[in-house]
């Protein structure tokens, strides 16, 4: 463990770190101390995770500091993010005897950190939540923000809480065990916040290619706590999506959404973001927010991390756009997007043509 | 309607009144007026409350300001504060496109106000929530305060969050048709704040009985209010639990928890509460806090309005002890009380010995 980046979060009156290192992750005993008492630690975690000893290893480190430590784990995957899944925790929470100066840590990707949050967030109305995303879509995007939930049969996390976390502790290593689409879901999130909403950072990435498509460790490193940087920025600014703000996160996510609604979720979420984010560059050049030179620029960019830019088959345009129009984020049913108008930036565009649109899709 | 009281509760950077009154049910519409834009109401009941056509007034005045309003009915009862009621609500609440734009409207006692808030604080990570409390006990307790939640099957309110409403509406002439039991539960708590808090308001029920005895709506309405200010004096003073001054709320409480608990909740909250309140004062005499005057003077008060002081049949001194050892507010196993030091004043008393108990007991 060397050369730890330390990212502070900074919301209202409350702060947080975001630790970033690499075999790090062993080390969590000692992270989590500065926030004794602590009468036990509940480790959720998932069968995928638990296989690579992840959630093993930080519930060693805790105890060797002395604290009793629970490791519960789900089945793996979306369909562990509901209300039943749910349920059975808070009352194994409870069958375990934890109270409100418990922590629990979530060790695994976005389903993980959703769901434990959410119980986090609402066992004896609300215990300390930790965050270990073991995932690059978790590191860079659903540790940071607070966002907690589970799903409804019929809309994803459609219920929820907003909880930040004691801390979030991120181990590089861990990604060297992806498998490669879900380490391609979370390159599609980086793009995001390269194109959208850092220049500086899209051409780090665009300069290291090479580099990224093999997993190097220091350049990950780098580009996890950019990300991290630049969303605890705008969350600071946005922390429960009041002002508009945050909705410059969700760049390409409204076909994204579609896009994944459409696939029955076989398609991964940040690969449907990096088509979602060229079919929005698109749209904006159509618009004339950005030139031809922009949308080349991307889309090669896309390709030569191996992330897909065509709209897959089976996707059909009407639905896509009644999908759009209902929308989580939308109102009134009009058509909203984040559409980039330079490298780095970006901004919202309300009540769009859907007759631009039929010509996108 | 006339001769309203409005309560101003403060918390942090917020603020929402109580609106306390006579027949001013029906005048709930223009109340909401004030938190426009809202997209739908969606007013949440049971089928006891909707027996006596509240919720049906609230949703009409509501409709006539021309807002859409959805009417959702539960079972009556604590078995509906359950994760299969709140997901039932998630989901029709899904169907019937409630958004962030939308307020719930919680219509009964205390039941519906935890169901409907829980429900409120976690649909789409949280949309507004309005109380309308129609018995006594949710007019002086539930309503005030936040704390929102459903049961677990092993534990009652193990599952929550803390949820300020945008507004809270009492309307006492709805304490006409409550069942005479219900009522002298809600009595049970009015008693508490009395004992254990303020003096003023315990002379002014003691002044009053005959009046209380019949449900006079003048002396109701100075009461509830009464109630209403001690207890939003202390949560704002400790909003999410964490200072010690609320749990000065819960005289009487660690008693009337195993009480009810070993009565598989056939013994009603308030009447567990007004005979934990005599228990607590019985161990006060014998710690030397109150003398035995102010015993007497507590258990004929009691009398006078019909509450029960005496320990009924079926409780086990022994099994009372254990489940206050492992009461949700005690730590490590401890035996925790509020007591009383005078008349309208209490202190947290930790540590006491399961000796002094068992003679109270």
């Amino acid at each position: 463990m060397s050369d730890l980046q330390i990212i502070s979060v900074s919301l209202g009156n409350r702060s947080y770190d975001i630790e970033i290192g690499s075999e790090n992750l062993e080390h969590i005993g000692s992270f989590l101390a500065a926030f004794k008492p602590i009468s036990s630690v509940v480790v959720v975690t998932d069968e995928n995770v638990i296989h690579y000893d992840y959630a093993h290893q930080v519930a060693e480190s805790i105890a060797e500091t002395g604290i009793d430590v629970h490791l519960l784990s789900v089945a793996a995957g979306e369909q562990s993010k509901t209300v039943e899944t749910a349920a059975t925790l808070w009352e194994t929470l409870l069958e375990e005897k934890i109270d409100r100066k418990s922590v629990l840590i979530s060790v695994g990707g976005g389903v993980i950190g959703d769901l434990g949050g959410f119980v986090a967030a609402t066992f004896a109305r609300g215990i300390r939540f930790f965050q270990v995303p073991t995932t690059l879509l978790a590191q860079v995007d659903s540790s940071v923000g607070g966002k907690v939930g589970i799903d409804l049969p019929k809309a994803k996390n459609m219920v929820g809480a907003f909880l930040q976390p004691l801390g979030v502790l991120i181990d590089i290593k861990t990604l060297q065990t992806l498998p490669e689409t879900q380490y391609q879901s979370g390159l599609g999130e980086v793009v995001k916040y390269g194109v959208a909403l850092n220049a500086g950072l899209f051409q780090l990435l665009e300069t290291n290619i090479e580099k990224i498509n093999v997993r190097d460790s220091q350049i990950l490193k780098q580009i996890v706590a950019e990300c991290c940087r630049i969303k605890a920025t705008i969350v600071a600014e946005d922390e429960f999506e009041t002002t508009g703000r945050r909705v410059l996160l969700n760049y390409g996510h409204t076909f994204a959404h579609a896009f994944e609604i459409q696939s029955d979720f076989a398609l991964l979420h940040g690969l449907a973001v990096s088509i979602g984010s060229i079919c929005a560059a698109r749209l904006a050049m159509r618009m004339g927010f950005v030139d031809e030179i922009f949308l080349k620029r991307q889309i090669s960019f896309h390709q030569a991390l191996g992330l897909p830019t065509e709209i897959p088959d089976g996707i059909d345009w009407l639905q896509t756009i009644e999908l759009m129009r209902h929308d989580k984020k939308s109102e009134f049913g009009k058509l909203r997007f984040v559409l980039p108008t330079g490298l780095g930036s970006c901004r919202l565009v309300d009540n769009v043509d859907s007759q631009i649109l039929k010509h996108i899709l």
